[in-house]
């Protein structure tokens, strides 16, 4: 089943700069050869449910494994019958509102 | 690694009353073994990740492989050495708020 | 327009053990006189938008003003006509799932 | 305070293909004049706490004044001191993964 997530995988109790700990996360994602994409508060992933959930498994665990107290947030879309969601999703909205 | 998840899993495409395809998902939830607790926005599950992220997919998959579009919204706190967190961490707060 | 939020007010930078600053932000709902529950992942509250929002910025401020570098996840349910939706919607997946 | 939020607006009851209405919701921020950038799980938007909650309400809004339940998820990043974050954070991020 094809699924698309936006995921933020943080760590909590290594202060306040967390982009060493995020950086982690986001290599093994793009290591993953899943459709994805790095925004400033989300990764977005794209794949069969059980790829995207071991890799964001793999990513959490990145940092859980090394004792740190690890959030995750992630928002998922699965639609049937749809693919290639990460580009469409964006394409529609854009043509519409060029429409106008 | 316990792991504590809310989870909100929502149909789209099924008009604007949502309990009856909420239910299907929650069954399965409270069917599953795992400690939960079904609240109005979201539903908590503790348990090892991999149990909990099982639970998180067929979940999902009752009403994905019905072909309805699914959202699932969830956020998780991984705290290696804790355990009990569904239960802890209000506790924890109601007392901070008492002592005031 | 009737507002049901679940609500996650978090600081990073203090250490792991996060219950001092959340108590901070829950007391400030609580005393705010609109509904309110403390779950282990989300404080639910609803009220009118403007009322319910003046709130989760004044929870929000007390860890921000403090210096403290501050995450809120929020997932807001708005249904025109319907209120009381805290009660209401735990009732009805119950009931649904009593029948079965 | 500078605040970051990445927030997604979504209609239930319309039918299972969402985009006209996001469409007027992303109308909305884009016209707002904060900065801002729309990904395919959420838009993320950038300013003052009081100017990026205001424009969440007008487009959350567009939407539930014309009786449809909308629902939003939001994360925001209140971090004091910083600014231009939408653009930072995803910098330093790909930095750290270039030096490797």
């Amino acid at each position: 089943m094809n699924t698309l997530v936006a995921v933020a995988i943080a760590p909590f109790g290594v202060g306040d700069e967390l982009s060493e700990h995020v950086a982690k996360a986001v290599r093994i994602i793009r290591e993953s050869g899943l459709r994805n994409e790095t925004h400033s508060m989300f990764t977005e992933i794209e794949g069969e449910w059980d790829e995207v959930m071991d890799v964001v498994k793999r990513a959490t665990f990145a940092l859980a494994e090394a004792g740190i107290r690890t959030e995750v947030v992630m928002k998922a879309d699965i639609r049937p019958g749809f693919e290639n969601m990460m580009e469409r999703k964006v394409k529609v909205v854009d043509e519409l509102l060029a429409e106008r």
